[in-house]
């Protein structure tokens, strides 16, 4: 994780260089319903390359929001999955939720 | 403004879709305090280009997010301000600076 004086003086700032990008809230939103592996991120991710979704993922298990845990199977089995810090994220995705609807509604 | 058939079915990738990218946050972070001017916002926003902030600023008045007004002065000033749509945004801001309060807590 990155230490206290590495992140932005503003909060909003701060979210916003941890979570702050398309693809890394898309995965976010998904990781709130259940674990989710690698393939099945990039098949549901329309347009995300390799190189970015493992990017993201892995920049946030560095800030300590997502865990990977790796199933000793044939094939083996990665599954990302939000920590208890990640989970904290869900007022975020239901603001973003509500005004999404509200946009919506005013395009009706 | 978009027809409502261009979104995403989901509304939290419809949020994204309109305000889902780090300058877009920030920008409108900065335009909830009150009316900025193009190049208040550029020198604010360390390290955003002149096209960045151009088109991210276009994109959100398309959207009709944000007003850019023109004053008729000399030299012409030109204000961004929330729309009435856009300060429907207020309560995403909340949960962003609540979570990044809380982020940086943990890190104490």
């Amino acid at each position: 994780m990155k230490k206290l004086d590495e992140l932005p003086e503003c909060p909003v700032a701060t979210t916003v260089s941890l979570i702050g990008s398309k693809w890394k809230l898309l995965i976010l939103r998904n990781l709130i319903q259940r674990p989710w592996r690698f393939n099945e991120l990039k098949k549901d991710l329309e347009g995300i390359s390799q190189k970015v979704l493992t990017d993201s993922l892995r920049s946030m298990e560095a800030d300590g929001l997502i865990t990977r845990t790796v199933y000793p199977e044939v094939p083996i089995r990665v599954e990302y999955a939000l920590s208890p810090l990640g989970e904290s994220i869900q007022p975020i995705f239901k603001s973003l939720e509500v005004w999404g609807n509200n946009y919506k509604e005013t395009l009706m």
